[in-house]
């Protein structure tokens, strides 16, 4: 058992609380590891927030990088030591869906009805005698216990701090574009939401040679970071006279040839959907909408031949495709560090989630710990 | 001038009324063609029903085969005696849509709320008087004019009443199973709505090699049709305790690979997209749902990776695909016969639309004149 930090979601609409905790080794199948760094993303936003359920209380935080400290029984494809990216979806290699050529759904986790429990139906935290559950990989604290189907090992090289958001934001953004929507050279994109996840969607259009990208957003501090990675223009929906898909149909002549909704509104989901062309636009939805939340629009939209999807990080098989990603970046094919915009110490992530929410904050945040 | 009888509706929720009308000369770019066979498709029925709003009274009918009879001024592709199908959507073949590589919306036709009218903003068909809008091609009529960019020349020894099929219904089911959906071999998939074209989507995925189809249909006269066209599991949702999407994801393991809706109502889109899988499931909307109609469901069901589309005509671009659909048939590389149940003449209109309601109907309905 090792004692240590770990923040802690005791309820929603609550600032998280920094305690010690009791972390417990890793049974069969499953892995300790040092948290080195940890990312924030929307979703966890949105749980703090109330607006997805989960059980509380619970670590949250999902992406993460880290260094093995122990592994459990039957345990081969990791070492203590081993630098990893930890995923909120596993992919054992066994299972229909792991087998299956498409997705990335492994049986092995229920994302959309999470448990917060390990596959044995316990916890390995403990805060003041009280079992804490977790939430995917639960990264934000010092030490977290994940199961190895979660884990990717990376190359020994790379910097934990950097390649942190290729645990979430960066296979999330690239995937919707490269394997969902599959982006054409000299098409037009309109991404509603320029955050973490949004700015990495725009970085994906750029490099496949997208000649328009749109940029939608509520906050124009956003504006010129996204013009920066590659948005030609700039929406604010509130300052609009009409509604945002009308202007993007106009705009485009007809709607956006791909459409991403990285917000997890319903109403931005079909403002992204009716932004898109009404005979071959694609739409991806990625946001994560409110518990119970509906999406409602006349069927007539999708007959003359749009279609709308939806994608969970990128639609990338984890443990066999993301690792490429970072050995990818080391080689230097791409540069996602523009996408982290702060870094804080892991005792200032009240701090951190403060600024991710307010208006003067880009998207990323990061909480080495 | 020419002075025939067409089946006119002159509302919603009355029987067709067959009369003489006038059939104005075709105008520059038109064609008037004498029709030779026309198909009782489920658009039309909606409409008959009210639940489609379209301008009333009008000469119903858009799946047809006939003989033109006069071209107008600058017509170039078809000479009057050649045998033609006469398409809902054109094909100009000039603007972006038809360039573009992808769908088969033409700028010249808004199928998602139709005028009633020609290009020029009149109607050729006169009746006691009275201007008769026209909807889409008007086939229920001894004479129709269309724009040359709506008709496609076929085979002279093409036999137009078995033809006839190729103008909606085959393409329509065809296009969704091979361009829309792409139904891989050895895959699963679900019907809803085993009529007209319900039937073709399945002798599509049989062709596909699909190793299991489901058919969901409420009348069960139609489970033996459907079984000899290829469908291997019949379901009747009015005869099972659960929600039928929770029956097919069961007996699927997790989900159909490919499901297709052809009913025409929410509910059933609803099920249907349920009935694909979490993961990799694609669902292909082709029944029209009533006007204003709303499709309600969690986005979450998108997020682990689904996809919903829809498809007009089966995406195929009109004039220059469907045409090479009767070269293959004409040259016995597949045969739609069986989809043709029944045949009446012109007058017997009414009782052929009663049967096409009724429960010992099976799908297909013809009226050669
Ligand atoms: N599908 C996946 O695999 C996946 C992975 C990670 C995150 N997500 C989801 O993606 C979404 C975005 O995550 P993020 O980390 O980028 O969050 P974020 O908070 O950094 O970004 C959301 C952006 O949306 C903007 N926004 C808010 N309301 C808006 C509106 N009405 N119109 C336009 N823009 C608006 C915000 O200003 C912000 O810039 C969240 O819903 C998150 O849960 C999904
Ligand atoms: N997208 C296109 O290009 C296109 C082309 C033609 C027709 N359509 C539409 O396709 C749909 C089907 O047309 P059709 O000609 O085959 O009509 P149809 O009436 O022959 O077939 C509809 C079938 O659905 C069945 N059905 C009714 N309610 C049901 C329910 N609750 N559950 C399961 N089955 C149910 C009926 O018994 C019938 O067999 C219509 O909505 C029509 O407007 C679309
Ligand atoms: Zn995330
Ligand atoms: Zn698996
Ligand atoms: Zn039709
Ligand atoms: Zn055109």
């Amino acid at each position: 058992v090792i004692t240590c930090r770990a923040a802690i979601a005791w309820t929603a609409n609550a600032p998280l609380s920094i305690e010690e905790v009791e972390v417990d080794p890793p049974k069969p199948g499953e892995v300790r590891i040092k948290i080195v760094s940890s990312g924030l993303c929307g979703t966890d936003k949105h749980i703090l927030e109330g607006k997805d359920k989960v059980p509380l209380p619970a670590i949250l935080g999902h992406e993460g990088t880290g260094i093995v400290e122990s592994i459990g029984e039957g345990v081969t494809t990791v070492q203590p030591g081993d630098k990893v990216l930890i995923f909120l979806l596993p992919e054992c290699g066994e299972c229909r869906f792991c087998l299956h050529p498409k997705g990335n759904m492994c049986v092995k986790e229920n994302i959309l009805s999470p448990t917060g429990l390990m596959l044995d139906g316990t916890s390995r935290f403990t805060c003041r005698g009280r079992k804490i559950y977790l939430y995917g990989t639960s990264t934000f604290t010092e030490y977290t216990v994940v199961h190895e189907i979660a884990v990717g090992k990376i190359d020994a090289a790379a910097p934990l701090d950097k390649v942190c958001i290729m645990s979430c934001a960066v296979p999330t953004g690239f995937g919707v574009v490269f394997n969902t929507a599959r982006v054409t050279p000299g098409s037009t994109c309109v991404i509603f939401g320029l955050g973490g996840i949004g700015s990495a969607v725009v970085m994906g259009c750029k490099a496949s040679g997208a000649s328009r990208i749109i940029g939608v957003d509520i906050i124009e501090d956003k504006f010129p970071w996204a013009r920066a990675l590659g948005v030609t223009d700039c929406l604010n929906p509130q300052n609009l006279k009409r509604p945002v898909q009308e202007v993007v149909v106009e705009m485009t002549g007809g709607g956006a040839d791909f459409a991403f909704e990285a917000v997890g509104l319903t109403d931005t989901m079909v403002a992204a959907f009716e932004s898109c062309h009404v005979s071959y636009g694609v739409c991806v939805i990625i946001g994560v909408a409110p518990s119970a939340a509906k999406l409602s629009f006349d069927p007539l939209m999708l007959l003359p031949g749009r279609t709308l999807k939806g994608a969970t990080l990128g639609e990338y098989k984890t443990r066999s495709c993301i690792p490429k990603l970072v050995t990818d970046y080391m080689q230097r094919k791409f540069n996602t560090d523009s996408l982290i915009t702060h870094q804080f110490p892991f005792e200032k992530i009240n701090k951190a989630f403060e600024l991710f929410r307010s208006e003067h904050c880009h998207a990323y945040v990061y909480v080495p710990a």
